[in-house]
């Protein structure tokens, strides 16, 4: 597969508080020229925690874009300069106030990959202490523990419809049942 | 969970070819305002098709905001007024030239859904004929067929990192087991 796109141009089309966008002007393979819009995200990572009777925490909270609550695992985005494994560890403390002693790389998902730089990064998490959560001030949101069972039959019959939630349950069982 | 936002005012910050970028006003439960910005995008679909002998027709394409060729199913973008099925049928199409006998809904998933209102319809396509695809003319990818088991141990490696295919590799992957 020889076939790329080179930047040729770069024109800022919007700067928001979240994303940037831009449109740029690229050169394709065939030499023909052709506008990509991107939109440029932080990325961010998703926490699997889990106890020791096979529970998840998992956080309910209020979609905007959707106008309804989704359930979801702890994740955020990366603050600028972040790595992403602190960033996992800061946003599962932040959202749940759960800490870990264990935890374990789930890989790194592109959600929207034609249009978006949004990549995160998923982790499992175990040995589970209880803190105090401490969302940001905006955030509003709900934190329950779920059998990991009961998510999977949840992400088999489409109940649970975030992407980064339903891959990190999906691998958080492949791994849990397969220990 | 009583927590909801309303909106109130919607500014239009970008329209482009594929998406629409709105900074929106909204009410918040504790009667505070704040600002969402939403990138608006028309949705698409996402097919799984395995021949009789489990493998999985996959596409290989250049995705320019990782400037990288990442290995996806097919899938693609809902036309305006399109619903998911027929979309699903037709893209197949285009990007591998199958058509199938049999569908079965995988579910759908919201891709980032605190920023985007991108919802994906996944789909598993079985009894497959090979016609002549007929990609769009700004459409370069390679098409391959790759054993189901093979793409498993892709997701479980990381090696697999486009959302979409993750999810519709995993979900085939627990009905074809299972059948």
């Amino acid at each position: 597969m020889d076939y790329t796109e080179q930047p040729v141009r770069r024109v800022s089309t919007y700067q928001g508080v979240v994303v940037e966008l831009t449109e740029d002007i690229v050169k394709l393979s065939n030499g023909a020229t052709t506008v990509r819009e991107v939109v440029h995200h932080p990325g961010g990572v998703c926490v699997a925690a889990v106890d020791a009777d096979g529970n998840v925490a998992m956080v309910r909270q209020f979609r905007y874009p959707f106008g309804a609550h989704l359930l979801e695992l702890p994740a955020g985005k990366l603050e600028k300069g972040e790595e992403p494994f602190p960033a996992a560890q800061r946003e599962l403390s932040e959202e749940t106030g759960l800490e870990a002693d264990q935890w374990r790389e789930l890989g790194a998902i592109c959600v929207s990959p034609g249009i978006s730089t949004e990549k995160l990064y998923l982790y499992m998490a175990t040995g589970l202490h209880q803190g105090a959560a401490h969302p940001d001030p905006n955030e509003f949101l709900d934190v329950e523990r779920i059998p990991l069972s009961q998510l999977v039959q949840m992400v088999d019959r489409g109940e649970i419809q975030d992407a980064k939630t339903v891959v990190g349950v999906l691998k958080t069982a492949a791994i849990w049942g397969g220990d």
